[in-house]
């Protein structure tokens, strides 16, 4: 029955992982990928609510640590650009030279960005006068506005996000939510007073990214990146690497600490108490709807999706059994319904006409956590038959159904945890060294504290890239892996999407 | 006091609509229209909550009529906006010569749409080879994908909705809210089995408009619009105007049929219940940002803006006075507004080291509907002292305050309620004959049955647009202001935005 179904509905094995991906997100009918311009899916009604479970806990996670939300415009004019192009330019000159960016003039400018954007240059039947692109992020839009909002030291820290739809022109193959060129994002741009104040604004961030994960059950490596892989315009980069089933892994999130080098070129100051002129700090936080790709790809199974409590678009799916048989059970489904909904949670009444097995299906691919089966003798001894979509069944009482279900919830939510770490725990292995074997689908754990050139060896050697440094160093000194200095710094390798 | 308060922020009388307007967005935090792109302005975080209440509003009724919430690319490629050019000439040559559309063929494509929007050629450092552009509606975007998902009666009605940006290049002069060039649009697309169950469908979203204009205490007319004024495609149009202050008449919402013209061209079919093959029949129904715009300009008054109750951004600001007089004070102050927040109540709390004027004055200004004062001799008394934003103080027992508290904030409703309804009495004027002076700022219902030059002669004569046929006729013949025909048809002419 089971293999029919999947035959009949093309799930390919979850082994199968590069074929699994793109047809599952279609099956289970998040998005549409028929839409006429590559890259650029249709959120399909189930799709965008998962989506919006997952900003829900953003906004959330925002309102606790008193972000405010604002709303900028998508066009952004070419002049902007070329200030953060010339901003850019200077960073990697004095990292090349290896001196103090303050003491380097910008001479020429490059044209980093200007490869990646959607131009808009003519509007109706003109030519505009100043052409303009869509945001693939909002510091030049935002940073041009900052200084109009902040005057004194009592303005800061100036803390805003938003969440839009950002553009990038994507010349790899594009992937549903891993790779777009509309992409729905989520961005924090903060202000502060001087460099320390703004690194605990990193420090909230990683705080706000760890609970995140947490209730998405996704397994993660945090990282410092290295110099090169830095943000353009940052100090340093903290990304959130997700360990995906293939083991490669997918950047989800990243924090950028800034210092004051924005705020030098676009002229973000503010008058400290002293009423001496001092330039901001800055940090930005952003994730995007690879958020949901991760959540697809490391939850799901053959049988198709499996959506943590957390965000799941539907929580439980309720089956009336036999209700021609009783009068009882359609009430009794309505009234544990109607409980669980008055308990904040996401419940849909399955009643349609068709064979429970062909029902059960549906829901398992769009991988709804729980379902409650209600029939004539369930209603008698005043149970739900309850069965997880991480495995096992069990009756639970009607009675105080909204605290059995929380139960039950938990132990789904702790099913796809543990699941996590397993795969964390199988996929990262200790890379001692070189004449080790690489294994496909492996990310290794290394000592590494050398130059520039053996991190090019090692990625050369290797086939991997360097995440860059983990959070947490080793308790114990270690060799590095290449240059044999003695080092704490743990470091991850591992083929990145 | 207050005129110095008033002098000192700069808000103009609000008689003088047309300075006070652009001057309160602004005062009040709403947006700011510093960014550098005319008609892009940014929304503040004031502003932007604003405008999510009145989209939580919507999302609830979207709901509660089982529509599905979707979310379409932001660019279309410009063929598909073609095949809606050549459907609109169509249906525009088939009216001109009074003919049935289906009996004539496009012959040349006319270029309507492309004066009005934003074209995206070029993307990095390539000219594309389709253009595309910003969405200004997104029924060529959705209408590509519904043939694919409409194949039986079945999958009908299919309703969906989505909240996004969609853009114009608006070459007149820009207003915030009212006239911009990114727009944040809420527009829902169904399809059905036939024209009655679309026909039914525009019933049901002017019911929705009815409860969504309750909510906002926006006083409207409901017209269906001349054949002239029909939205391109649009078998007929039905238009939700706002009366504003100044008498002019602000479009905030329009319902389209489309009978089966789009799904014609765009192939839209089902097979019915006996295998044959059907057109679709099509509604659409948006709103914008312009419902905030009136809401603003409607409500607010000299001290700033009035917000309606239930579309508040904070809806009680809670006052701590003489705090350091007792201790009392800010623990009655925190229960209160825990309490009031559980109800489900957006509540600020206001510990700013300020003077309480002060204090007031910023909170009058952003029209907060109800001020909540608890001082150390209300709190010995067990009471808040309640100052309405639409006047009126009074204390209100601490013990039930959230039903204190409803009742507070539905005094306020039926204020607006009540102002409404009067301005609608005071703007809105019986026009007998062309011989009658016309006033500026006034409305005129006529008994108008005539021809198109007719209407032409009455628009020329008055000054005034025709807003199309009242929902209710009258209840007695009339006699047409122009042809002299007999006739029920009740109309209105105003001065549009």
């Amino acid at each position: 029955m089971a293999d029919h179904g999947k035959a009949k509905r093309g799930i390919p094995p979850k082994s199968d992982f590069n074929a699994w991906y793109p047809a599952i997100v279609e099956i289970a009918e998040l998005v549409d990928k028929r839409y006429p311009i590559k890259g650029m899916d249709v959120w399909r009604p189930y799709g965008w609510k998962a989506m919006r479970c997952i900003d829900a806990l953003t906004h959330s996670e925002m309102e606790r640590t008193n972000h405010e939300e604002v709303r900028f415009p998508l066009l952004i004019p070419e002049d902007l650009l070329e200030k953060e192009n010339r901003l850019v330019s200077l960073l990697k000159r004095a990292r090349e030279e290896g001196v103090d960016p303050s003491e380097l003039r910008v001479e020429e400018e490059e044209a980093g960005f200007k490869k990646e954007v959607y131009w808009v240059k003519h509007a109706g039947e003109n030519d505009l006068d100043v052409p303009m692109f869509l945001r693939p992020t909002s510091e030049t839009a935002m940073y041009t506005m900052f200084p109009l909002w902040i005057r004194s030291h009592v303005d800061l820290p100036l803390k805003t996000y938003q969440i839009v739809n950002t553009f990038r022109y994507e010349t790899k193959q594009t992937r549903s939510f891993i790779r777009v060129r509309e992409i729905h994002f989520f961005e924090a741009h903060t202000a502060h007073a001087d460099e320390e104040c703004a690194s605990r604004q990193i420090d909230e961030d990683l705080e706000i990214v760890r609970r995140l994960m947490e209730s998405m059950c996704l397994p993660v490596i945090i990282s410092k990146r290295p110099v090169w892989d830095t943000f353009p315009g940052a100090w340093y980069t903290i990304a959130i690497d997700v360990i995906m089933p293939n083991g490669r892994t997918l950047q989800v999130a990243s924090c950028h600490h800034y210092k004051d080098q924005w705020a030098k070129a676009f002229d973000i100051t503010y008058q400290d108490d002293t009423g001496e002129t001092q330039y901001c700090h800055q940090t930005t936080y952003g994730m995007s709807e690879r958020l949901l790709g991760a959540v697809v790809g490391m939850h799901g199974d053959d049988n198709g999706l499996i959506f943590p409590p957390d965000i799941a678009p539907i929580q439980i799916v309720m089956m009336p059994v036999a209700s021609h048989k009783s009068d009882a059970v359609i009430p009794a489904v309505n009234a544990a319904a109607e409980e669980l909904r008055k308990s904040g949670y996401r419940v849909k009444i399955d009643n349609r006409d068709l064979r429970p097995g062909q029902k059960y299906w549906d829901w398992e691919i769009k991988g709804v956590p729980l379902r409650l089966e209600i029939g004539p003798r369930d209603v008698e001894n005043g149970n739900a038959f309850a069965a997880r979509r991480t495995g096992g069944k069990e009756p639970i009482p009607l009675d105080d159904i909204a605290n059995s279900v929380r139960k039950q919830l938990e132990i789904i939510h702790d099913d796809l945890q543990s699941r996590s770490q397993t795969h964390v725990s199988e996929c990262v292995k200790r890379l001692q060294s070189l004449d080790q074997d690489i294994v496909d689908g492996q990310i290794y754990e290394i000592a590494f504290d050398g130059s520039d050139a053996d991190a090019e060896k090692l990625e050369k050697s290797t086939g991997l890239a360097i995440l860059g440094d983990a959070m947490e160093p080793f308790d114990e000194d270690q060799t590095c892996i290449i240059s044999g200095k003695t080092t704490r710094r743990r470091q991850h390798i591992a083929r990145m999407y």
